[in-house]
């Protein structure tokens, strides 16, 4: 087979986020194969064939992506930030498994890009400065009792925690909850992040206490980043402007203490 | 105060995986900040001074590159990877909150990168497809007692677990420590991933199962980054090449199950 795949990130929205390599294998494709959105952000190209799909068929845009590939075209999958990260690398790699064998003589690489919660957290400060979780919100593709084990298991460990889809439609009332089972272990002061479209035109950063993110829960949406920070996150407040959250990189508590306060 | 700093991340070594947001801040300073090695990946300007310094004075380069700021100068602070994750962004902020208070009057700018996780991941195949937590495995800011928590709680989770720092010269025990609590929990088959100077012209990975990674924890280093994965990680065998390891979006088991296999 001479086809290839590249499976490629093209970070949170910004342009000036796209890596070089991701560009390059952009510019080096002959079929582009992704949820349309994101193939929107890339300029039309002579030569080059756009093949959009809707959200939430990803099995059949990876199939579609690696049978191209397989009849010798040099395909890449678009995906939103980074694409091992909730996106679409692990569905390319489950429909390669479960299709034909010829597919895994197929050149496929993947280009990794600025996944949501890095761009959040450069908006923010520096909130990852200890170790930290990203856990998606979902419950599509998992049952909701393994979400809250692993929120409990992470607060519990007092790691910073990363959420990705929050919210949709489909599912109003996943992301409140989580935030109430966080502020039955944290501070009512831990500081909590909602990020939307970072990087985007429509940016917008908001630093809110736990019961203020419980109340504005509803106001997030697919695009937002949640981030509730571990019990030394702190905040160093500004006049007029957001403050700066960030967690220090020393932890001298146990991960089980609650209180609030720099370590 | 009319000085800036900007904490930029080079990506893990490869001009490709810089972005052009930070190529532009690189570009703009006046003075570069950082540990020598990073700088030394930074071309020579006119007009641009270098201030190298030695690992592990983060806080004293932190505080250097905010007085820099703070005289007027255009200070970029180097970090590798992405300066949020345990790297320097938060000790820029510890630096800022405990320093001057006129500090906090200048323009502070985090520009996100490609950290090591992404990276190692992308080589790999999809490794982080589901949910995942990064931790630290040096104990010179955190009691071991806290690491080991935290393992056990990831390892309960059932995530996806990526270690930075592993191993050095001063801590020679403590990745083997941490692949012993994941051989407790964990089947012996579980991918476990040794992903070193990723991007670098001596790029190496290795696709190990538990018993094999705590045979070989003594050939990790600061350069590697560990992954271990979930019960559900899996590998696709291809000849002659290492396999793709990828981890499944979706979840049917609960997340204290430990048997291996697609789920």
């Amino acid at each position: 087979m001479t086809g290839s795949l590249t499976i490629v990130g093209l970070g949170p929205g910004a342009a000036q986020w796209l890596t070089p390599a991701a560009q390059v294998a952009l510019d080096a494709a002959s079929d582009l194969v992704g949820y349309g959105p994101y193939l929107d952000r890339i300029p039309a190209r002579e030569g080059q064939t756009k093949h959009g799909s809707d959200n939430r068929v990803e099995i059949a845009r990876a199939e579609r992506a690696l049978r191209l590939a397989a009849s010798g075209k040099s395909v890449v999958v678009v995906s939103g930030g980074d694409p091992g990260v909730f996106a679409m690398a692990a569905a390319v790699f489950e429909a390669l498994e479960a299709g034909e064998p010829g597919w895994r003589d197929l050149a496929i690489t993947v280009e990794p890009g600025i996944t949501a919660m890095l761009a959040a957290a450069a908006r923010a400060g520096a909130p990852l400065g200890g170790d930290f979780c990203a856990i998606s919100l979902s419950d599509n593709l998992k049952p909701w009792e393994v979400v809250t084990a692993r929120l409990e298991a992470a607060l519990a460990a007092d790691f910073v925690i990363c959420l990705y889809n929050p919210i949709s439609k489909a599912r109003p009332w996943q992301l409140g909850k989580a935030l109430e089972l966080a502020a039955q272990r944290q501070a009512a002061e831990t500081p909590v992040i909602f990020a939307r479209a970072v990087g985007r035109p429509d940016e917008s950063l908001r630093v809110l206490t736990l019961p203020q993110a419980i109340a504005a829960a509803g106001t997030a949406d697919m695009a937002t980043l949640v981030m509730i920070g571990a019990s030394a996150t702190r905040l160093i407040v500004r006049a007029g402007q957001n403050p700066y959250v960030y967690t220090p990189r020393s932890v001298t508590k146990s991960p089980c203490a609650t209180s609030q306060g720099r370590t």
